[in-house]
């Protein structure tokens, strides 16, 4: 097991990772107020991984409630969002009942902005199932639902006690997940960390294949460089946003799709060849780096290019999309394979072309 | 003008009080990230005071929507939440965008939760009009709205930046509402300051003929008190307690009847008067204590007896409150006027006893 803390003082918390860590419920026991957790988890994962979980609880004593969503993007809304606080009420749970999410990013979002917000707030431990979740959303307290006209546009900043990340689960996931999850293990090192990024050009084979030591050392890094953004930045003010690389043109992907259409990695996979494409036009990378960013994209299974929605629309999507702040669409650019910095004021023709080449 | 501040480190922020600070935007401009703000007000308050609030910011540059919700209770709920994050959605607003609260508690913890949840957390400013507001809800960060199953059952701790509470408002206020006002004045008296409860005792006839300099002291004394106790405890995990003294059994009163039906300040009277009686029978309180708070709340126009709901329907009630931690009903007890404290194992006989004689 490895251990890593997100320093954000008396919010701070640590971050476990290794083979089998899902049923340690040594490493729970200590970060509960009381012998009461309620875990949400969702109708794919509850088969596999509900019961070692609480089975694991119940010997230390632990009285653990479930609460069953049906899988997908789609639900992360306002409807499953009150499922959880009815079933919370239902069974009594209060401010020092535990919530723990099981899963991937739609359950670890929905289930954290229900602890955020149920009773103003209840502690909250992220058990992170899927890549995705492990590498990227089950660290650093973003919690959210969508709103139909915008994801993850109501929200909040609320940090876990703790974060469980079991590299053994990522076996079960579908090939496509794991993919998905790749997007932003690659992003990672690509805004941050160039030799991270040569070492996944050297290891895609082994993660696509489960090895569970490549597995641990890129969740590894990724979380390292994740909680030190994090850490810098808590609620999103400055260097945190670089973690949305990709994201802008990926939020209006899924958007224009419909979510849940495409992956949510898909999407920034997508996205981050259209943002490196932007870069390149902007005169801040080179040719080259861009087609490495493709080159890895498609090894770990992923798309590089959008799906068809014309190019007009992607760029309505992106107007709607929060980051547009104060009426200027800022944009996270690279500056070589390893760096990357905001741009407020990229021109809108730069913009088109980028959409344009896209869309051809 | 008196300013004061809740020191809450980098959440920490200014409450000004005094007459006419309603369209001091000078206090106001300072605190904006851009020149843009959104107004969220009622249909009571909005003819009285958002033209010249709107007028005072426009002067100075300010772009400023206005978002109108129906006035009262019963619209403290998820439909009139969607309702602000529409309007935030159709008006462009993002989270550069300051959020005003003008109005009252419902209106200050509809916009407070608006404000920690659209687009994960927005600028938040409180301009209270009502004194419930200005010596309670405005300070502190509670933000909330009801849930079918109880009364602030979903919300957050999210801080404004500024609270300007202006006195002059108070002068257009119902009589109703001021004496509920009052009741949350009386309660900071009683739980801390015995010399101001006195000083209540002095003054009352003053306050209720909206004696400037008069309320000007009451919200003051209120605003250092509950700024003291905000600052010790922000999340409510100890001493802030206190500040719900006479709210488990308000919150029963005002849930049983219907929210709405009482205002806040009415049920938190009659709660008093049964946390007191509760008090005086474990042996905290003399009875000649205990009458000295009937006497106080009867001269502000309060009621000091609950309405006709049967003792067990208002035990279930409290049995659902969120103060029922770890399935054990906590109390907030006096020991004398000017002192209270926490109790955790109130014998469920003596509590039947004070609600028995309550009904009677």
């Amino acid at each position: 097991m490895q251990t890593l803390r997100v320093e954000l003082g008396e919010r701070g918390y640590a971050i476990h990772i290794g083979e089998g860590l899902l049923a340690d419920a040594g490493l729970i026991l200590p970060q509960l107020d009381l012998s009461r957790v309620a875990i949400v988890t969702n109708a794919t994962v509850a088969p596999l991984y509900l019961e070692p979980l609480t089975r694991a609880l119940s010997a230390r004593g632990v009285d653990a409630v479930s609460i069953v969503l049906e899988d997908g993007e789609r639900y992360k809304n306002w409807a499953t969002l009150n499922r959880i606080y009815d079933a919370l009420l239902d069974h009594r749970c209060d401010r020092q009942t535990t919530l723990i999410a099981l899963g991937g990013g739609v359950v670890g979002d929905l289930a954290g902005f229900a602890a955020a917000t149920f009773m103003r707030g209840m502690p909250f431990i992220q058990i992170p199932t899927t890549l995705l979740a492990q590498v990227d959303s089950s660290i650093g307290g973003k919690t959210a639902i969508n709103h139909p006209r915008g994801k993850n546009m109501i929200g909040a900043f609320y940090q876990p006690r703790l974060v469980l990340a079991d590299t053994k689960v990522l076996e079960s996931l579908p090939r496509r997940e794991l993919s998905a999850g790749l997007a932003e293990v690659i992003k990672h090192g690509l805004i941050r960390d160039r030799a991270f990024f040569a070492w996944l050009e050297q290891n895609m084979n082994k993660l696509l294949a489960c090895d569970q030591g490549a597995l641990a050392h890129a969740v590894r890094r990724c979380c390292e460089i994740k909680a030190a953004v994090v850490a810098e930045d808590e609620r999103e003010t400055g260097v945190r946003a670089l973690l949305n690389f990709g994201h802008t043109f990926g939020h209006a992907i899924e958007s224009g799709l419909g979510y849940g259409e495409w992956l949510h990695g898909e999407a920034v996979a997508a996205g981050m060849v259209m943002a490196a494409d932007l870069s390149r036009r902007m005169g801040l990378v080179a040719g080259a780096d861009v087609e490495r960013v493709i080159a890895l994209l498609k090894r770990a299974g992923l798309p590089v290019a959008p799906p068809d929605i014309a190019p007009g629309r992607l760029l309505e999507l992106m107007g709607a999309d929060k980051k547009a702040e104060g009426g200027k669409l800022r944009f996270v650019l690279l500056e070589g394979v390893g760096a990357a910095s905001l741009q407020a004021d990229v021109p809108e023709g730069v913009l088109q072309q980028t959409l344009a080449s896209s869309a051809a």
